[in-house]
């Protein structure tokens, strides 16, 4: 009980058409951290305030969007738990052997309703977050923390068919709670679901889309809406492609920015948004107010938001 | 020396269609003071931090945009001074009586070649900013700031023809600086001037356009981008027409929101931007970098922020 | 799985002399919403982001402290299983019937080796955050946020005897994590101790002091540190005898400031502090480096704010 | 007119200990930008967002305090202005030649009634703030702005006899104004005086001091109480001697941090104030309230900071 089973999404492997550019874009403008040397054809990365190994892999290839995503769970044991729940739904899972994914223990495969490779793991090494654990202080060294300041990769939306069976698999396997949805005001069918293992307002999200195992966007987390202007500062001067500028969005109530790195994969960078517990209750955003659901600050929907997943 | 002179723009006399949607907009919704009470057809504000009786004069008309705005200027015998300096540029001035604005002192009225009406006068009664002179603590009682927490009224923008003469009058008559300008990467003729008298990056911008008297937008300060932020949710909330959400200038570095009033003037709320002195080199950029020079988070260029003026 | 079992300290009942200052105080100054009437000796709060119809108990009598504190547990089965994890540790535990405590559920009490009484319960009624849950928007209407803009209560820290025996039952039963701790230097003992069941890096924590069931501060979450330093302003200009102006924490990284109510109970404003999870690394802090632990801007433990409790 | 004669305090002249301490602590901690490399007991320093070569000048002594200060002037033909102007005080004027400061034109020099060696001049060669000025943008290359991300040398505080002759001097040869003062509730003379030339609260403040030519502290303008609250993570981080933690000063609305340097002079970490005009009514704080006027969040007026100087 407390905080236990899934915990957090603690990878995102993404796809990038080249790793100079893409180490330009995630490690000089965003500042990740490079954190270990593996293949030739990926980067690894953390955020500061991480401290397990790495967060997000780059992996060249010619084609943009995610490999798969990976939750971190709290114990080794969850893993065959479940592996028994997915089976319920008719998932078939795969075991991959601790090592094969770097510094990393054993891990369950299998793919979701809406098309996505996920991977769940109750081990990583932890490097830690620049300071010590004893007498730590309250922050690390000059230049740790650099370009956009980010603070932890904070959630994912994923985009495909069948969001509802996630939502399912997510409720009853991983007792994770719908924070918020978007529905249809015609028929009160589901185009967005939020959900939260945690006390942020989400920690994956899903969006309704024909096509499978499509992604949105991977969020990191900053300290302050200061921090959020300092970003587009960076955005702005390094002419990376924005997509939405700062706004504040209805759902979650995060202040964001969104923008692509140079493979034309989103990212977020993300603030704010309210304490979310189990009992809070679910919010509900239909689509005569899909505005304000999404940037609150203009109440104006963004075709490009909507459809342009990776 | 030190600071004399045309001090700030302390009026903006502003045209709307109906005074209760007006109150509705610059009373609840941006919070300012209504301060004075005087004829029917108008309402007078001040901003909470603001000493002198009133900043903004709503009138009811038929048509937006503004009747007139008006400089304080340090001493009343500036005014003769005033008179004469503009005598020489063929600018034909007309005295005011004192009283004949409410609480004001006397004024200096003209037509600058913009084609708008500016008036200069030393004398406005002071109601105070909420706070005593004696000991007066650093805020106000709850509630004397409100809505969108404005501090004062920062500066005005507006367009017409001959901008170029404004700011030799500006620059001659004033003392006023150039501390930004942007002009034509073809011929180098200048589309916006941005001029300081002060420690602020801009006190008045010209913008040039076709038509004569034309109003761009008067702008409030505020004092943080968090304020910023509480200011565009508040905008989200009641549903203020948007002309541009959260962004930067690259001109003043500023961070801004532009919004209408229900008549369809533009409004903005502003904070940060660099300090200016005279000895501030004047920054220039051409049309190559509009997006940039106007929207520093994306270098987008907007066509409404350009060409809607009322 | 995710989060369960004890959510987070939901209610916390203070002794205050007087219930018109106490009302001057945690209605005006702090801008908690006075949310339920029920007995005459007796005044109940919520804060604006809250959705519980209460969180704070005020109840007049001659001896500052708290009667109790409550957590809000996932499901009313969970009492039951606390009931024997408790016995375990020789913890007897008194069933408090639905509604004897107002809108409340029913609730397990008991003792703990610290000599507080507190209560376990599952059900409130929820009044909401001042915002519909279809179509909520990011911000409730102006005057719902007042005062120091609490967004909720954050956590508690308590002092008395065996806080090791605390620490014990909260980790096995309640499946808490020790955030941090504060060690002797010199034999090792645990001072203080740091315990979160959600990211939050603490939601509960105890000091060492001989007396027991010693009350040492409620800690209400603030937004931003824009907001602390409003709150700070708020403290001057209301008179609230301050324990500890703004600075940090080096335990947590949280922004803090502490003051006291009219009755001597310390309270705290908080914001910041890092994302914390059960896999993250507890911190410990030795008596050599006190002061960093505890107000990291100018590394000096405060006397009072070791020894003065309620 | 507008904004003419002295500009600001533009050079302070710190005696320091050692150089490499001094390095230690203005350059590495507080961020300041080496900016001129003379002679070899002297360090020349800027900040991130002034055009001049340089602003602030250690040189190495064993008795810590100031040389003199500096104000930039806007026209070198005002320096015989004020020869003249300081000459009806009976204050004698020695001339420097260009080049004896580096990159300085020449200047006027003299004592003021309280024993502090002032300087005047209207040149000093311009290194920009590190970006272009031909389409500049809004940010700097990452690391140009570093520790404690100073923007500006914003004020001067010096103690000393006869503060109200300096007052008449600022008042009638510079035009300065009187923003606020400190005055005995007992007999109703001055005990501390902040004179402003500009928009910001004050440029330079006299406190009433037995010994002449004393140094109170030297302040860096900071962008926000972010960066304050981040200013303050560092003064912990290393070590620095605290004299006040973060804090709002009654006088000027400012939030404020002091701190000393390795030789015992106090800097200042400064944000926000309230925009000042020469007509904003002068402030006037009597010593019932010397707690509020120093330090509005508690109200506690601190011995160190009112008796320390060097």
């Amino acid at each position: 009980m407390a905080i236990s089973g899934l915990l957090r999404c603690g990878e995102v492997a993404i796809r990038v058409f080249d790793l100079d550019e893409a180490r330009h874009h995630y490690g000089k403008c965003i500042g990740l951290i490079e954190s270990y040397e593996g293949d030739d054809d990926k980067i690894y990365y953390k955020c500061p305030d991480e401290h397990d190994q790495y967060s997000i892999v780059l992996r060249k290839d010619d084609k943009p969007g995610i490999d798969y995503f990976a939750f971190k769970t709290l114990k080794d044991e969850d893993l065959e738990v479940y592996e028994k729940g997915l089976g319920e739904f008719g998932i078939e899972c795969n075991w991959i052997e601790a090592g094969v994914y770097p510094k990393s223990g054993r891990r369950l495969a299998f793919t979701l309703p809406t098309g996505h490779e996920m991977h769940i793991y109750a081990h990583k090494e932890q490097v830690g977050n620049g300071m010590a654990t004893l007498n730590p202080g309250t922050i690390p060294d000059e230049g740790y923390i650099r370009g956009m300041r980010t603070v932890r990769v904070d959630h994912l939306l994923v985009g495909g068919p069948n969001i509802d069976q996630n939502r399912e698999i997510f409720e009853k396997v991983f007792d994770y709670k719908v924070s918020e949805q978007l529905i249809s005001h015609e028929d009160g069918s589901r185009l967005a679901i939020f959900m939260s293992g945690s006390n942020k307002p989400h920690d994956i999200a899903f969006i309704l889309q024909p096509e499978e195992g499509r992604f949105h966007h991977v969020s990191f987390l900053l300290d302050s809406v200061n921090d959020l202007y300092h970003a587009a500062d960076l955005i702005g001067k390094y002419n990376i492609p924005v997509d939405v500028p700062p706004n504040r969005h209805g759902v979650t109530r995060g202040a964001t920015i969104y923008f692509f790195d140079p493979s034309g994969n989103r990212n977020e960078v993300f603030t704010g948004g309210y304490v979310h517990y189990p009992d809070t209750p679910t919010l509900t955003w239909d689509t005569t107010e899909l505005g304000r659901a999404t940037f609150s600050h203009d109440n104006l929907p963004r075709e490009s938001f909507l459809n342009v997943l990776t």
